[in-house]
């Protein structure tokens, strides 16, 4: 028996991420992919790579109201902030169908930070309670049990699997954190705006959002706060790189008074004992080492004769920092392998 | 004493490129950049390129209105068509100025071509008979004499300046010719959509409008059948390449009887003995060699055991292929020394 | 029970995509990977993306030597022409193992032909009347029968696949055709030269071995000689794109007498029916269409009032154009389901 | 009087931009251009730009042996460490030629720390006093009178020049400095390994040399160190990005007390009012807005809420990050405009 499976905003670029990752997935069967502006496209004309891959009546992408009338077992939300919300809303009611919700909406638990983040009031905060931020080797035993999965930003995800255990564990202090992350240009959307047009792009490294502005800052506080229990409030500043996909993230911390590059080693050997996609390596890893997969990879180097922590940290932003790890969220919702689909 | 210099269009990518050439160009200044959608805005925030490096009252882009109150001594259209040749009338009625116009509106001769190929009525057809099609090194007495000239298209230009030579001292046939044209993404304009965003050029190889479809063909098709005396039908097939400029155009044809490749490099080199931008080189060239420059380069080889010649032809679409040639023009139109600024 | 696969020189472009392949595959266990230049060392520091995805002994690259010791039931060889049909020689003898050959040693049928154009005599013209050429969809029960396959070439796959079943059925003539190919880096291959390095090949579009001179020319004539029964000798020509990855080739043909590109889209429909890999589209296709897949997609176009046929063929070079094709080769071979482990 | 100059090592990237910037030079004349490895080649055929702009004696690389029996006046060395110091050696002692080392020979005062650095022993020690670090805008006065330039880095001017003025000024503090600096690949130089392949740099972004193992530290803490009297030991770490040129310098510091973002500004609009090259900037400068420029361009803010200060730097490694800065040095030791053949 597989799972039925429902993709809302199934245009976008996670969007066809998830179909990629879904079709190779053996427990999984797609019933519907939807679209508001695309509704009555065939997705073979969205995305010419999937043109025939799909059956003709999953392939016609319809609108939310059609949608809203199935009760799959997995619906993957890929629609914007707030949009999301008020998607998935119905789907939550039903009584079957579980969700992972690829956009912001409830990855903070707080609904004023929320608001103050993405500029308008949550559309469902009574649900902020029910979802389970989704960094799976994190919340993996909550993640199983939970019926809304808010799935992590792509930056957030490369800062807080290195930076959790060792907050968790003392290993690092949690004042002075700096974060320096570099993403390819997937992670702005499909969207043309002059700013993504290649012309402007190509040749071009920029940063953006400096220090203290980028919406995936308040999801990395919150989480870090928890793992340590005390604010930890880290300086973000997000760049684009000219090539399509992968993120590094250079994070720069200070040791906790005695301890070195190798305690951060072993409390990562610890904590992700048995996590197939968290990899602690031996070279500093580059993003085409995770392209296309769903890894994270990182290694701590401490400079000698310092108390620094120098972590530098990759994922491909489309798979593990995105449709991967909803992929892996899912498995873990219905009781499958983790990894299954997903190698 | 300098030339008072406007141009018509300033924000898109040709009317930027020329604001590059023309800041190296000695006997140039530049009076006013103009733009409707941005008029009011500082040149450099459009292009931080440029920041501080126009005085500021140029620097603030104006209406074409103002700028129509003005007679510089030469005008540089980068508007699109139809728009430019309404934008330039005012100008060609002062008496004074010359306008060497970027778009297709004067580039063929026949308004009723013109009229199927770009979809619309053209706005000036009395216009016609005075534009002279600048392609500088085949025309340069006429344009030394024209006060409207219609700067040729890129694909065009790569693919008549080795093929009019030829045509005319009879070394290829004119039936059956083959181009196979690529072009950088510069090419498509600076309009944001779908198609020009990174992540859907970027590492990706299309043809469009193939065989006899692109928009540049009836203007190569007029010019071949000028440099013949009867009329000329190359195919035609364009192609986008992940690179911001430059384009190759691969051009197949048939050695007229007795010819070889020997007697069309004879013929160029009589062609263009003299002509500082127009290279014919003994190695094939590629598009990195004439980045930058106002230089077409290209070569032939006949296959073996063939009567088969193949061009290979390159320039930098933005300069010789659109506001390279274009100042090339102007220092024709001004009697100045046809490389000035441009070396 | 799983196949027990070797792969010869597997640290190449071609072997590292075979690996990626295999550890996906259903019925495949990697034995061995081969290298002689790094025997010894582990295929993670080679290719990190592998680092922990294969057992420890496997990942141990082997010397040849080591590896002739071995019979497993299938070996691919992914060393260069020459070394190749040496270095299979011996599996070729033990009785049991079927081999995959990814270099050009059997490709040709003729010896002589070998020679001129590999520069070399034959290692083993003994067996060229053994192999059969992998080109799968068109030769699919020859290589079903045999135990030597000759990998077709990347640029040949692209022009083959659209042009046999329109010279055997007599939809276009076969003189005349012009092949105009454009190619991403990885058909470089691995070598580091100043050709390949990243400054001198980013920015950049080159033709290259224009005409008559790229070695894959002799393997695509005499397939399609095979198909109609008397020489076809076209012309090719190959251009280097700024991408990792994709082949896309523009071929201009004459119709027969009375023959349309209707007739074409018949013709193609009719061979490639039940073939999963090999699509006609309705748009012409992109190279990102078929990025990672084992796919090859055409379309052909009339342009109007002519009697030419203007095909668009795009593949990955890396996997239909190398180690996909091989992996179905091999599914083929050992009567697989010919798609298994390439959807 | 134009003044003669020759270039050693003409045939690596830096050589080539240097010829590219002097053919536009209104007061220089290429005599010579030397190559050990390429003695006896045209240029031309090493790069194709250059294909003819050059007059044939010139073109003609010469060994470095004919190239001592001249006495130029400016010599520019872009050859390796240790050979660029033996090389420039008998222009040193002809009493006439001045020379702008573009190598690290003569950056560190200190022979023995460029020893452990370099892993070699100075061929010169005794030159090192002599020698000015060549840091246009902040060395302008001991840079007219020397006859010896150590060229900085390509890292090193994009860290410096925002950072010195604020350190003599006191404006942040010297302690806990951290440098996160992103760089296009033509920063490793032309030769040809794997690393530099283009396969193995598109779409990968990569750290190296992590926090304080690359060899332009030890030249930016001495120059540091210099502004501020006391020793200053940033964290530095540099990384990979898939473009040609351009580097992006991410910086964090502490603010002295009581300062803010608003004294950085005033304290670089005070060291830098009449430097043309170097602006500070309102929006966040990115690589591409001075590529093909001798520009450097920064901007500062801090984190609301925070006493940091995060500087955002941006020049073009080929242009202000080498070449183009070792002309403005020329130009400086010859008392010519400093920004002369520079716009």
């Amino acid at each position: 028996m597989k799972l039925n499976v429902g993709i809302l905003g199934a245009t976008g670029l996670t969007g066809a991420e998830l179909v990629r990752l879904l079709l190779r997935h053996p427990q999984v069967e797609i019933t519907w992919l939807s679209s508001e502006s695309q509704a009555g496209t065939n997705y073979g004309q969205v995305y010419p790579a999937f043109s025939s891959r799909l059956p003709e009546e999953v392939a016609k992408l319809i609108p939310m109201e059609q949608a809203w009338k199935t009760a799959p077992d997995a619906v993957f939300s890929c629609l914007p902030h707030a949009a999301s919300a008020e998607a998935i809303e119905p789907f939550l009611k039903n009584g079957k169908t579980k969700v992972v919700d690829l956009s912001a909406d409830f990855r903070i638990s707080d609904a004023s930070i929320y608001g103050s983040t993405y500029g308008h009031k949550h559309p469902h905060p009574e649900r902020l309670s029910e979802a389970v931020f989704g960094l799976s080797e994190i919340h993996r035993e909550r993640i199983a049990k939970s019926k809304l999965i808010a799935n992590p930003g792509c930056y957030s995800t490369s800062v807080l699997l290195p930076l959790i255990p060792l907050l968790r564990d003392g290993v690092i202090r949690k004042e002075g954190i700096i974060v320096d992350s570099k993403s390819g240009i997937s992670g702005m959307g499909k969207k043309a705006t002059e700013a993504s047009h290649f012309v402007f792009r190509n040749e071009n490294f920029a940063a953006y959002k400096v220090g203290d502005q980028h919406r995936h800052l308040p999801e990395i506080q919150e989480q870090l706060t928890i793992a340590t229990g005390s604010a930890v409030a880290p300086l973000f500043t997000p760049h684009l790189v000219p090539m399509e996909r992968g993120i590094l993230s250079t994070i720069y911390a200070d040791l906790a008074e005695g301890k070195t590059s190798a305690d951060a080693e072993a409390c990562w050997n610890k904590a992700y004992a048995g996590s197939a996609f968290v990899k602690v390596v031996q070279e500093f890893p580059a993003t085409a080492d995770v392209a296309h997969s769903n890894e994270c990879r990182f290694k701590a180097y401490q400079p000698s004769g310092t108390t620094k922590l120098i972590i530098v940290s990759v994922l491909d932003n489309m798979v593990k920092g995105a449709s991967g790890q909803a992929l892996q969220n899912m498995n873990l919702m219905f009781g499958l392998g983790e990894t299954l689909g997903l190698l």
